[in-house]
């Protein structure tokens, strides 16, 4: 299993997390640890949506450059967070303690940020 | 000053809050206590922009109806959460604690659900 991968299987085994997965700011998948429910091309698209709205929102704000961001809903959380030119997403429950996912997740970034 | 006005200037005299504005799911703005460097017509924009890239995401990852969501930036963080068919939208600096914003949003957000 390739290290990214592997960086990705360790976010999912967190309580809580559905699954993980890396995407290059363009939809391109990096790699993943996704649920099979879930589909990847989905994921992919979505998070390129997101990074869109969530950039122009910041640049409309003059709020500088994105970072990362969090979306609630009722059945759910998903997290993205910027590495270097990638969006690293985490799908979790409503349960999931988002303390101990982003512990986790900074490390899981700095990881990545050294193999990207 | 109306009341909604008046929960929103009470937001906006936190600590670390540059202004707050309550916009409807198609953009029409209902309230707002923005600073002048903001334009209005852009927040508004972007609530919508965030919004559908939000509901779309938490729709196809199967995450439910969307509740709330923060963008953190390299210069500040945006707060965006629903009140009914509404969102009460929230900008702030960097170090703008967050527990101490979410603690009093969520009482603005129980006043203006029942003015709404």
């Amino acid at each position: 299993m390739s290290e990214i991968a592997n960086i990705l299987e360790n976010l999912k085994a967190i309580k809580g997390v559905h699954g993980a997965a890396l995407i290059e700011k363009f939809g391109l998948m990096k790699g993943s640890a996704l649920p099979g429910w879930v589909d990847h091309e989905a994921v992919a698209a979505m998070v390129t949506l997101i990074l869109k709205a969530s950039q122009r929102a910041t640049k409309e704000l003059e709020q500088g450059q994105f970072y990362n961001a969090i979306i609630e809903s009722g059945k759910g959380k998903i997290l993205f967070n910027t590495v270097k030119e990638n969006v690293l997403v985490v799908i979790s429950t409503v349960e999931a303690k988002l303390g101990i996912i982003n512990l986790k997740l900074s490390a899981a970034t700095q990881a990545l940020e050294s193999l990207l």
